[in-house]
Formats: C-alpha cells, structure tokens, sequence
C-alpha cells in the first residue's frame, strides 16, 4: 500500500482541488473524499454527526454526477447520517483506502489473465483499468497486439497508443470509424467503465456501445474493468445516468460553421447483451449481477 | 442536358488531368473517359481499332481500380475489341454521356421520394448522390433534419454540412463514435458507393459498415444512393475489392508517435443484409440484385 | 378459363362498380379494368389513342392506389400513350384476363406443393392467394392444420376459419396477441400480399410483420403468395407505399372514448429478410427479386 | 401507510372474497390472506401451530397458482410450518402489509423516473404499476404519450385508455397487430407481470412477448413493473408457469363457428433476453437476479 | 477442351452406367446424358421426336432427382418436346458438353481469387469445386490453411484431407462438433452444393447448415461453389427438395442398438441470409438471384 | 442416502484411483477428496493443520483442473488453511457428502418438471445429471421422446442411446452434423456441464455450443443440468478454463493420414447468452448468477 497520497490536505482543500480538477480520475476522488472526511472526523470542534454531514454536503457539490465519490461516503458512513463516532469513520476510512489501492491490482491480475498469448485486444479511449490489465498480461510474458481508436473527439487515444509503446507493447492506432473493418483481425475487446447502472448496461466513453456491436456481430468478446465503486446506487433507484454534452468547441470551431448544430454527448451506454463479462477487484462477473454489487457493496 | 463540359479536350489531356486529380469523381471521370474515346475515334489516322484500343490502354492507366472507368469504357466499347466504327463509337459516347447526366437527377428523384416530412436522415461523409436525394426531399417541401459525421481521417463531413447548411437544410454534426448514440433520433441513414460487388455488398467510405450495423440493430432502413455504372463487373468475376490503404499521415504525424503503427484503410464493405435498398438510376432495387444490374449494363 | 364475367359492361359501368367497391379484390379490378379498355378499343368513334387515353384517366381515379389496376393498364397498353390499334388492345386484353385467371392456380399449386402432410400452417387475415395454396396441400390429401388469427380490427380472419372449417379443413382461431405463443407449434407461415415493393418488402394487412418477425425468431419460414401485378412499378421509381389509416371507428366508437386518439393503420411492411419466398404464378422466388419481375412484367 | 383495508374480515369471509373475486389483483389478495393470518393467530382457542396451517391450507385452496398469495404466506410463516407465536405471526403480518403499501409507491417512483420529458411509451394490457410509473412521470411535469394496445380478447387496453385520459395523459389507441408498425415512435415500453420465473422469464398477458420482441428488434427497451412477491419461488425447484386456457366465449361465440377450434390462452413468456430491466420495491434490477430476489423475498 | 469421355457409348450403356453409379458426380452425369442424346439423334431410324423424347424418358428414369440430369436434357431439347432437328441437337450437345468443362474451371479461378494469402479456409464434406477453388489459390501462390470437417457418417472428410494434404496444402481435420469452436479462426468457409433451389436456399451434404450458421455467427463469410445446372427449376414450380433418408447402417450397426432408431438424413438446407455469395461459372452472384438463373440457364 | 462409498480407503489409496480414473465423475471425485480428508482428520498423529494441508496438497495433484474437486476441499475446510478441528472437518465432510448425494435427486427432479409429456428433448454426449432429468420426466408417466447425438470423437452418445432405450424411453440416434436439421422437431435441448466460469459461460463437451446455438436459432430453450460444485471460483478470478486436446488418435490413426494435423479439442464455451436455465440443487437459476452462487458455494 502507497504513503498518504493526501497527507496535510484537508476538507475544504480536497474539495477545492476535485472542483478544480487537480484532483481527478475516479479512483482518486473517490480516496481524496474519504481522506477528508477523516481528517473532519479526527477534529476536536462541535458534534461529530453534524461536521461529518456537512463535510458529506461539501463534497458532494465538488462533482454531483461522480458515482465513486458517492459510492466512497456512502462506505464510510456506512450509509447512515448519524451516531457516528470517531473510531468507526477513521477505521472505514482506512479500509476504503487501503480497497480502492488493492483494487487496480487486482483488476489487471483478473483482467490480465483472460488474455493469452497471440491475441489481439483492441481498446477504446484510456482506461486505466483496462490497460493495466493489459500491462498485466504483458509482464506475464504473452505475445500480444493493442489496436488502440482515436476516441475523437478529445483523442485520448493517442495517450493510450503513447503508453502502450512506452510499456513496449506492440500497437496500431486507427480511427473512429474503422473498428468494424479491424474487428476481424481481433480477439478481445477491453475498455472501462464510467458508471455501471444496477440493470448491467456500462456508461463508458461515447463510442464504447458502437465497438461493442461490432465485437458482438463478430463473436469477440467484451470485457469491461471497472472497481465496484463504478457501481451506481442511484440507478437501482431508478435515476437516469445523464449522458453530458460538452462544449462543441472540443470538435470544431462553431465559428467555422455557421448554421451548422454541434452535439457532442461525452458518453453512452452499452447494454448488458453485449458485454462478456465485467472485472471487478471482487473477481469477473456477469453485468447482470450489477445490484447484487451494489447491495454488497456497503458491507465492506 | 449540360454542354460538353471536356470541349477541346483530347486523349492525352483528360487521361493527364484524370492522373492529377483534376477531373475526379467517379461520374465526371466516366464521361471524360468516354469522350477521350470519341475524341479519338474521329481522328483520321491510322486503324480505328488499334488507335481506340490504345486509347482503352492508356486511360485505364490512370486510375486501375475506378469501376466508373472501367464501366464508361466497356459500355462504349459494347465490350468489345475489335470491328469498331466511327459511327459506333460516336452514338455510344453520345449516349453514355447523356445517361451519366440524367443518373444524378433520377438518383434524386428516387431516393428523395422515400424521405418523408419530419423525418431525421443521418449520412457518412459526403456523397454527392446522397445529398442529391436528401436536397429533392428539402426541395419538395419536406421538413427534414440532416445528421453528419466528421468522417475521420479527412473529414469530409465538414463538406457536408457546410453543404446542408448553404442549402438552408438543419443540420447537427457529431463525431464518428457517436453514430450509435443518435441513432435512436433517426430515421433513415443515406449514403453513397464507392463500388458496389457483384453479390450486393457496398464498398464506401471506411465506417460506412459500422453505420449500417448501428441503423440495422435499430431498424433504421439505410438507403444507398449509386449510379449503375458503381456496380463492379471485375468481381463477378472473383476479384476482391482491395481496400487501399492511405498515408498514416492523414491520421496523425506518425513521427509525434515512435513504436506506433497507424493503420489507415479507405474503405469497408457493407454486407448487402444491413441495406435496404439501392437507389439506382433504373430505380430502387435489393442490393442482391447487383449480378442483374451489372449483366444489362452493358447494353445501354 | 371461366366466362367473361364482365361481359355487356362499359368503361363507366365498370369504373362506378370499381368505385362503390361491387368490383374489389385485386385480380379482379385488374381484369375489369382491362376489360373497359377492350370495350373501349372497338367502339367506331373519334381518335383511339384519345379514347384510350380518356379510359386510363377515367380508371385510375377509381382506386388511385391500387396497384393491379395500374400493372394491369401497364401491360393492356404496353406501357405506352399513343399509336394503339385496335388489334394489339384487343390481343393484350385477352391476353391479361387469361393470364390472370391462370395466375391463381399456379400459386395454388407451387404454394401448396411446399406444404408437407402433418404441417401446421399459420396464416393471417384473410388472403385468397394463401387459402388456394392450403386447400391446393389439402385436395392433395396432405393431412394439415390450420391455425388464424382474428385480424383486428376487421376481423378478416372469422372468414377465414368458416372458409376453412366449411372445406373440411382442422383450424384454430386465436387473437392477434396469441402469435408468438403459438409460433413453436408452427410449420409454414402462409400470408397474401397488397403490395410487393420493389426492394422486396411486402406490404400486407396490419399484424403481418409481426406475424414475420415471430416466425423468422422461431426459424418458421414465410411464404407470400402473390400474383406478379401485386409487384408495385412506382416504388422503383422512388414512391412509398401509402400506408392507408383507416375510420377509427372499426375499432370503437370514439364517443365512449373521450380524450383517447385512436390510430387505425390498415397495412404494414414486412422486410425481405423476413420473408423466406414469394410464390407468384412465374414461380417461387426470393423477395430480392423484385424489381427484376417488375421489370419482365410488361413483356407479357 | 393506508387504514386497514380488511378491518373486520375473518379468515373464512377473507377466503370467500378471493375465491369470488371480491378480493382481486396480486397486491390485494396477499395483504388480504396476510390479515387472515394475524386474525387467525390472536384467536384464542386450540393450538395455534395447527390452526395457523390450517389457515394456510383454506387460504392456498382460494388461488391455487396465484404466486403472491404464497408469497405473503411464505414470508409471514417465514417458511415454517410450527413453533409459530403469535407476536412473530402480528408482527410479520404487519410487517408485510406495510412493505406490500409502500411496494406501489417505490416502483412508480422509481419507474417513474426513468421516463424522460418527449418520451412515447407504448403499453399492452392494463397494469397498474406499470401505470403508476408513467402516472408518476406525468405528476414530476415531464411531457409524454402513451400508446396502450386493445389486448385482446378482455380488451383491458380500454381501461387503460380512459385511465390515462382521465387522468389528462395524451394516449392512443392502437390493435394489438399494430404494435410493430407502431415501434419506430416508441421510446419505451413498460408492462407488468403476473410471475416472474426463476430464471427470468416474465409471464404476463398473452401478447407482452411479441410485444417485447418489436421493441428488441427496433432497440427499444423494455421495462417490468413487478413487486418482489410476482417472483415464484415455485419456478426456482422446477415448476413450470402453467399458461391458464381461458373460456372461448372470450373470444366469439363457437355456435357461431361449427367445426372451428378456438385457442384462448391468457399468458405468454417473455424470455430474460428481451426485458431491459425488471423495476421492483427494492430497486432497478436485471431480470437474470431473479433466484436471489426469491431467496431474499423470505428474509423481511 | 478435354477428349470425348464417353466415345462410344450409347443410350442404354450411359443410362445403365448412370444407374450403377460407374458414371456418377453431378457434372458427368449430366455430360453423359447429353451425350446419350446426341447419339440417338444421329441414329437413322423411326421419328427424331419420338426417338428424343424416349431416350429423355430413359434417361430421367435412371436418376429421378439428379437436378444435373434434368438441367442437361433441358438444355438440348431447349425446353421442346418436338420439332426437333439433328443438326440443332448435336450443336446444344456439344455446347453442353464445353460449358461443363469450362464451368469447373471458371469457378475455380472465381473462387479462387476470392481468397486471400494468409487465409484459413473452413470446408466440409468433399465438394471438388470448393476444392478446385481453393487449389486455385494455393497454385496462386497464396499461403493458406484448410480445416476440414469428418462429415459423419461417410466420413468425406478423409477424401478432403488427403487430397489437400496430396497438393501440399497445410489441413487440419476435426471433428463435425468442432466447427464452433475453430471458427474464430476461420477467414472463409468453402462448400459446395447438391441443389439451389429458386429461392436461394443451398442444400448440401448434412451439417452444411449447422457449419453455415457458425460462421455467420462469427461474421465469416460462406462461399458457395456451384455450376449454374446445380440450380433447381423444379423448386421454381413449387416442388420440395426431397431429403433422403439413407441406410442406418452408415452410421452404426442397428443390431447393436436394440430399441434405438437411427436417422441419417444426407442433406440439409442453409438459407440463403447465411450465405454470403454463390460462385458459378457465369460469375459470383447473390442466391437471391437463383431464379433469375434458373430461367437464363435454358438459353445457353 | 447411501451408504459410504469409500469405506476403508485411505487418502494414498483415493488419491491413486482418482489418477487411475478408477473413481471418475465430478460428482464421485469431489466424495472421495471429502472423505479423504475425513480420514487424515481422525488420524492421531502429527499437527492437524499441517497433516490437512499436507493431504489437500496430494489429493489437488491427482486431477489439476477439476472443479468439483477444487470446490469439495474448498467446502470442507472452509477456505482457510490454518486452525483446523477434527470436529470441524469431520462435520463439513459429512455435510458435504450428504448434499452431493442429494445434489442429483434435486436436479433430476427440478430438470424433470420442466419437461412436459410431448416433448421431444434433444441430448449431447452422456450427462448424468441431463439424463436423470429426463428420466424423472418419463417415471413421472410423461410421453416423450429423446434424440441424441453420436458425439464424435468418444461417441458418448452409444451409450445414451442405450441407456434410454434400456429405461424404454423411445430414443433416435443422429449423427452431431444433423442437430439443426432436427431441431425444428425438438422442444428442448437438455445437457449436462464439466465446468460453469463466473460470467454464465458453459464448458462442456465439444459441439454443445454448437447445439445450443442451433436451439437459440429455432428458439428452443437450452437447459443445463449441473450441481454447484461445477461453478468454478477460479475464473472468477481471472483464470481461463482451458480447453484440453486431446490424442488424435481418438478420431483416426494419423499413419494413415499423412501430412495432416489433427485438432481434437475436448470442450467448448457456450455463452450464457444460448442457456436459458441452469437446474441446480439449490434450484433453477439464470446462468448470469453464476458469480453468486460460487461466493455463496463456501457456506454450506
């Protein structure tokens, strides 16, 4: 396990740098509000119910549509919002950490198995889950191939086909719309997941749901990385997960275009149908199984 | 019908200007071919039948795989070799050129007949016989909305909507990952051909398959808009449609990327189970009809 | 070949009873329209290709939809306006009504040669063409089963289970909903056509598609019985086929309904894909075929 | 929490009203034999283990297939048959009868929830939680239309009709042999169940599968409204759903139809594949969790 | 062209050979039929027409369902059944004749050029023209691997793998069960076919279906090799393919397995969806198209 | 329940004839391994801990890859490896003996219910489980038929074949190429598993993905009769099941087949996708809740 990656930082700080961005990626965020609500828990200053809820306020501000951070309070209040004391917020806390650490790990180890020598895995967008699984597989000695999409429109693919041969992995980069026309030549889809809803459809990266496809119309298999914190109580309450549409500017110059509307929907949402199997740090999974996760999950 | 838009054009000039790009397009490089033929039909030198035979030669150097080309000549040609006559020449010249002019109009006519008001049409890239139909439809008074891709690499569905939007047509862009995601707001997907083979598949603009895939699992009926003389005759005879690849460069500077390969193919192929019909100058047909077509359209 | 059953009726006699529906059923619009043309042809009173010309106008606004009524003008006239004779309307005429008559008891033959002893056949609405393929299996002495839905909101198919029970034949009515649950009983869907478009789509009464689409889920193949002039020549050249919303009142009666919109379309288009074979009096093919019969229909 | 609905009612007149129909709807008849129970058990004569089972036996007699029936009676007893007390018993009973009040209301709220403002929801037969949700959505202000089927042959639509009018909600009326023709201006559809089976399977009237099959083929997700006591533990140890055959005067009058058999099944199966999600009490589910709902429904 | 292979012969010695299986495969067959014909047509005795039409009678008698047999004798007699000349007889002989010994070379090369260096081709029973197809690539020089089936019961599938092995082609043999699992790395599958019928459906060795549909599961396209006399005009008319039921003791000795019965049918049927295109010596088509070349196969 | 079975044998004896396949089965294996460590327990020698994980050591070397083994030691100690009782181990080996022996039964009459009197159940290979289902269904007074394959390479289906015909169920043997031209005679496909991976997928005998997807096809449900102990926690952890190839000369003797490989493969994966139920003693539950039932294996 890693020293404090938050050591000194406090609520109102770690609120700041998620609402900034400084502190990002799901994972993350997710340790960062669990470290702040300890380092509210441990203060010597009012009732200890009321600070805790009012921190939980703040930092559900930072990013209301994050599922991790949700998923990190709900954990260590153990989803009550009161009677809380001291000791049960900082040992939650420290569990939470010391979780969310040990899950990557175990993702790429679960993920990196399922690869063998020979294969082709192509991936959409950076997910660092599903390239350290990749990474895994690697270090294990199997011969593998990354076709890696562009991911307009903010091409973070180009992060990923950076990272791959950094690593020494061998992978080919190509666009958007020439998945169909590669997915004959591939032998495993791996990409993450933004959200995972409690019916088993995965939120990722727009684009992921049309890879899918044209792995489900080829017989390849897909597998989604994702920790267990990717799971969304709202869903199984029924609550939509938004699909964000973001600034136009991130495709073209609207100026360029007069007259012309730009949508630029950030992701969408693969169905349950066409995903093989999700890797958790808990083991490999069906998507179906998502509100058993979701329900197990506040256990701890 | 237009003037002669190749007056004073010789032989040697069109094949040259063919060669560079200057005349392109699949209809316009056909009727150049055609009046290259005519041009050296009337000259008064030599055999007819070598100086045309020559001429054949030479203008198939200049682009090996363009089936318009290919057609263009066989259709004046009545698929001969030899016994030709001035005459001949001269009244098949005449007539495939007439035909050519008259295809895009009747495309349009056709194709935008079936495009009802209030109905969403997304296309891939730009075709001209596409837009053609899609602009009929706008011109008869049908309240429509355009949805376009980028068409990464070279974005070509930057073309198209200036094009839309020129035309006063409401028109939304999105990039090619988010094909998927919208297709639940359409109704109809419009594309042209670049080559259609001989049993029904649509060789077009890469990702044109993986558009189709996405209309088929929503059904949503894909149109494809061609001339006949798209309709390869070369694979009825067992040739595969080589997919060309083209310069990574028109990805990304393959230099900002040591270790990474980049894979740029043109084109894909469109299993004729994912279109709904092909919109013809003959008229609206199954795509399996294409041995039919390519077998009567030698006879003018 | 039967008698003239129009015989002593005139253009206007004719073209009224078409009208008032005393003439309906789509062979014989077809033959009665034919008919008025011949009556028409060997009257001794100014210009024949006028004349004709009036009766074309005065017979396609009877029924402006109705496919046979334009297929059968199309072949009497060989689809031209002018330079008749007498003699060649005469010929085509006769020609048409025998070929018509004949059409019949070919589909009744090649259709019911493909059912085999010990089948169930499930059939919808009420389509002679499909009823003289199952009576053409059971004259045969082929031991079958009958199974028809009620076709609401007509109900087409109580006549269809008194056709059926009155020729002897074992059949089963169930409601419209009741498909899918009977579908794996199920050897042979057999339906009519009103329309065949010439992308191979057939439109049919509402619930046929459905109809389809459970049986092609269940591997049960579709068989569409059908005369040639059912093929419909406008949608070649770009036309949709209208589909008719009928009185809301063949449903309920409104009044009891306030505030309820209620929608009452009469058709439905059935894809190819879901259609195993189109049995016409030419012979079995595939629903890929039809603009190829449209085509030769003229010929004669 | 509602008055006690069965205030006053004894076991026997509580059996009577089920079997008479007095008593009806799944939520009803298992508050209802819940009440007998508590009644049974505060009496003060005999032994109560015995007459506590004896009252489940009459109880059981009224419905013999009715799935929430045992389930109430499953959870009350908490699947025992002895050493009943009766506090456990009051308290059980209360328990259930609470939790069965706020079933309705979290499965409209969060069915509710996932109809987005534009929606059309296309609905068969007449389900109240399915109508809750869409009731729900109408009452958060978002604009929707409704397209509920007759459902033949009780014609239950009509009730669901005037509902939705009644209660201002845009709807219309369609034929049950509509609904794929329909399909294409669904954006969701949403029906009950009578059981669900162990594997997933939803049994709801008969037409919901071929319904859920249109909206499969046309990407349309399909949506189950279902409180946990639909699930049938009986499925999970291999009982099969026995598909009742009702009366065919449902239908027509057979006198009417000599010599014609008349099929009136009132369910069908819609297989796990088909269902998008299943919405119950305690959330947003996959329909493949149903063996765990079943095992957990006991629990309380 | 090859020497005449049955100089010599006359009606009664082919139509005995034919019986006796000495002369056998579909393309001899119907090349000693013609050239039966041709023999009684010379003969200097009695009625030309009467003399043909017996020596059809003779001929049909000797293989009833040989859809080869009958396509050959239609061909000379062009349909007729009178009015036949010496002169036109031996000029549709000999063109058969030559035809047939074309066509195996033309679907070879068509077939051939379809594949691809570096392909694996998937074949089942032992069809000579997916055989010569395949060779054809090899002598191309392209590099290839062949996976062959068994084909229970006769086990052809040990012809297939010596022959490849013979010509130095790379094959691998598997069981009939494996299919599915092979399949992913399968780039073509490559059969032949006993009969086409009118609506596509391709019917050929048992399994061929089962292979078929693996591979488009899998979206590997299934090419089909099949001289034009293969198509079934008989299917046209409404007749069935007979499948026959062959002798149990192909499979196992029925004495050894008292109370069991054996089935073993011979041939199945692939519908046409699952077949990507049919190779034959007039080009690579759609099997849409199949009665398009059932009706130009007379004309020669 | 039975009397114990391996009476007097201790762990060296079980261990050699679990190599020597002189105990065989998943079912009998997992027995012994349990009563094996029964007897190391009572021994009065040596540390306990040290003495079970000594014998869990041996007894895991006879047969790596079997589950059922796996899941017996897994069961009996707990999953820990560390601070054993002898009470303890006694107690959980006769608890899970008890529940493997009762572990049939369930299934046989779970599996069996769900077969109704008619139906014709289609068989691969030779699964107890499978078989016991079918033959509950058949004591039960149901009519049924079975119809089974060959299943090459081991023909296991001799020996299901055999044993129907002795129990007097009517049974048809079939070769593995005819299961899709049967299957529109079959109304369910019942087969047994050698391994369940935590996201549905089913490992059995070679060809039964092929079945299955045949039955998915024709829709007709695939069900797989498998105790718990076949849910494999390895891959729930990312392991792979490998597929074992097996001697070639278990198809042919490759002496005689020179210069060609042979591939026998052993199992195949059939995706959860194809299943529609898998029947366990716990009860019949969707394939998706795989993952579940192996966390809850552990409890007993």
């Amino acid at each position: 396990m890693k020293g404090n990656e938050f050591a000194g930082l406090g609520l109102e700080e770690i609120a700041e740098k998620i609402e900034s961005m400084e502190i990002r990626g799901a994972a993350k965020i997710a340790r960062a509000a669990a470290h702040a609500l300890k380092e509210e828990a441990v203060k010597d200053e009012g009732e200890l119910d009321e600070r805790i809820n009012e921190a939980i306020e703040r930092l559900k501000r930072t990013r209301p549509t994050a599922v991790s951070l949700q998923n990190a309070i709900r954990f260590v209040t153990m989803n009550k919002n009161s009677d809380f004391t001291v000791d049960m917020i900082k040992e939650r806390v420290d569990t939470f950490i010391k979780k969310s650490h040990s899950a990557g790990e175990k993702i790429a180890e679960y993920g990196g198995k399922r690869i063998s020598s020979g294969n082709t895995i192509l991936t959409h967008c950076n997910s660092s889950m599903a390239l350290k699984a990749i990474k895994y597989a690697w270090d294990e000695g199997k011969e593998i191939d990354v076709i890696a999409t562009e991911s307009r429109p903010k091409k973070q693919g180009y992060i990923t086909v950076r990272e791959m041969a950094e690593y020494g992995i061998p992978v080919t980069l190509i666009v958007d719309s020439a998945v169909r026309y590669k997915m004959t030549d591939v032998d495993h889809v791996y990409v993450g997941a933004d959200t995972i809803a409690s019916n088993g459809a995965v939120i990722n990266k727009i684009g992921t749901s049309q890879v899918a496809l044209c792995a489900h119309e080829a017989r390849v298999p897909v597998t989604v990385c994702a920790e267990t914190y990717k799971f969304s109580r709202e869903t199984a309450f029924g609550d939509l997960v938004e699909i964000e549409e973001r600034d136009p500017e991130e495709i073209v110059d609207p100026d360029e275009f007069p007259g012309v509307k730009i949508n630029n929907p950030v992701f969408d949402a693969t169905p349950a149908d066409y995903v093989d199997c999700v890797v958790t740090e808990e083991g490999v999974i069906s998507p179906s199984e998502s509100y058993r996760v979701i329900k197990e999950m506040m256990k701890g």
